[in-house]
């Protein structure tokens, strides 16, 4: 089991746009990634332009599948005029 | 949906007694708490004393009842010896 915190800082004003691109993208994870186990977005209660995606997956394979797919690198193409700031992504081995 | 990331700092050595009774809560949690939707502890990649808790629960009523259990109560009050340092408790609000 791997463990995933995305910090994903957003330029204020392009959270609706944000959300709407992850949203697509969260779709797509849970219809072709039998190895997810968790992908959520989840936003801060104390900086509105900061998110966090908590995620799980059962193995290497199942992360490497993830950051490898299609739909990831063209969610990642149309977050960039949204982001705030590079991504600072801390992998995590689950106990 | 509320998400958790809470960081737990161990006192270097203690890591195997803090795992075991980790595992144990982990256990009750699944079985009691249908509005927990993912419990997963991870550890660090560069601190070896750094443990990551990731947590789902559907509401507000759900988080509620999780720290109010008996059961995370007497965990919290075992793995008192083995601790480093206070936990840090982030919320965040599912998107």
């Amino acid at each position: 089991m791997i463990g995933v915190v995305a910090t994903l800082k957003v330029q204020d004003g392009k959270q609706s746009e944000f959300e709407a691109i992850f949203a697509d993208l969260t779709k797509q994870v849970r219809a072709n990634e039998p190895g997810n186990l968790a992908y959520q977005l989840t936003k801060s209660r104390t900086d509105p332009t900061v998110y966090k995606v908590l995620e799980l997956y059962k193995d290497e394979a199942a992360l490497k599948a993830h950051g490898g797919s299609d739909y990831f690198k063209a969610a990642g193409a149309k977050m960039g005029p949204c982001m705030g700031g590079r991504p600072e992504i801390e992998y995590l081995d689950g106990v």
